[in-house]
């Protein structure tokens, strides 16, 4: 593993490293916040997921998490979100491909055999933070945005016992039933839906739900509200009787703006249940 | 209008006062409370509606409100569930008749004349609240349990601008679709269904919504749940794109256990919209 950089911030550490991934057969890049905590012992860890188009950059730089994480003594996890390089297939599309990994592992060419984001956060990258670091994985919780928040709901539901608590940030919530979604999932999957339900979170709430505490908010002006489809999720939750604090925010929109202006709420509800 | 108790309570004044109805046709009673701040001048209302079986009384004494709204400097009004005394036409059945008005305007006999919960709410009880007491008429908001949360919303989508913020414990949110609603609908306003989506949130919700946010609770143990159907009101406020805290709360029941555990974030949520 190689440290690209590392600065002190909000009294802790916010490093970036990269790494030979075996999951994604490629060099993959992470972010990670260690609170001033980290130096005593493990600490709890809040996995942020990112969206299309972006890399374990974008959040750590423009979300505004470390301050709430730093107060709150968690880490802060910012993996990108799908392999890269020169060897590993990619699409002029900016939703397909390099970028949008979509949390899933592709069984299909070109994606397979790079294209396992699912394996990479739900198996390989954890067991590096828990070997390498101060991070207690016992003490685990994740959010996301958009397709992050997909990935973030997802992975909650069909991990039962990994995380304490969950959350989303304009979450794609019935990807098999809106363009983001059937599009990456019919090329990473084929075209047999049942190998899709899995990887959509209205979908596994009805079936199974999730054992904690879920907070979702979203936008009421999100221009791309209606490929999120938050009112399937909204439906399916309420008729689970799932825990969940779900809220429609007026006026925000899919940005970076709408996240970082919610981000304490998150880290803050994340936090109450990874020290509890 | 006479005046029943009067009780020092959080530096305010709880009453409770008794007066002819004009739309009811018989005397009604409702509860008030008045801040301190009511002395120096009209003051922001916020509006508390009563479950099935439920007088004036039950909240006045049992949901812990007037603690937070001393606090906030807001008054509470809390009126009775339907037109009562020897006159007014009664049912065996708990849900219907006296203590189960459903906030309508009754067109069917025997309850015409006297239910006619609808207009007492929405226009003799506020006339006379501001005219006889501090009450600022430009202020309102509204919240209610159950049954009340269904004439909370309902009115609230009704009557646009007359209130600020609404909200709901538990309400009864598609009462079209379940026995706790179909019955009390068809009794009192008989089997024309057309008469009726007025008086169903979800129902309102999608043809109009509310211009104003929305914060709701109800709890995963609510030995009511599937008559409540919190999911399909979930369902039309995310596909509306209305702005609201929809919040399901674990482990909580139908009980004033429940409405006063989470008191203190309705008024607080109203107070802000009412002084904003």
């Amino acid at each position: 593993m190689e440290t690209l950089s590392e600065n002190t911030c909000f009294g802790g550490v916010q490093g970036v490293y990269k790494h030979a991934s075996d999951a994604c057969k490629c060099d993959m890049t992470f972010g990670l916040f260690l609170p001033a905590e980290a130096k005593d012992g493990p600490v709890p860890v809040l996995w942020y997921l990112s969206g299309l188009t972006c890399t374990h950059e974008n959040a750590m730089t423009k979300a505004g998490a470390q301050g709430w994480a730093a107060e709150q003594g968690i880490a802060l996890v910012f993996p990108d979100t799908s392999p890269r390089g020169e060897g590993v297939a990619d699409h002029d599309d900016y939703d397909l491909g390099q970028g949008a990994g979509f949390y899933v592992n592709a069984t299909q060419k070109p994606w397979s055999p790079h294209f396992n984001m699912w394996n990479y956060v739900a198996e390989e990258l954890p067991a590096l933070l828990t070997t390498n670091f101060a991070i207690d994985g016992e003490r685990q919780a994740i959010t996301g945005h958009s397709m992050g928040g997909h990935g973030a709901l997802t992975l909650a539901m069909n991990l039962p016992g990994r995380f304490r608590s969950v959350s989303g940030f304009a979450p794609i919530s019935n990807p098999t039933g809106a363009d983001w979604g059937r599009k990456q999932l019919s090329a990473y999957l084929g075209d047999d839906e049942s190998n899709w339900a899995q990887h959509d979170s209205t979908l596994m709430m009805r079936e199974t739900g999730f054992d904690g505490p879920i907070l979702i908010d979203t936008g009421t002006n999100d221009q791309f509200i209606k490929l999120l489809r938050p009112e399937a999720l909204a439906e399916a939750m309420a008729a689970r009787r799932q825990q969940v604090i779900n809220r429609l925010q007026p006026g925000y929109d899919h940005s970076y703006f709408f996240v970082s202006s919610f981000m304490e709420d998150h880290v803050t509800f994340h936090a109450e249940h990874l020290w509890s």
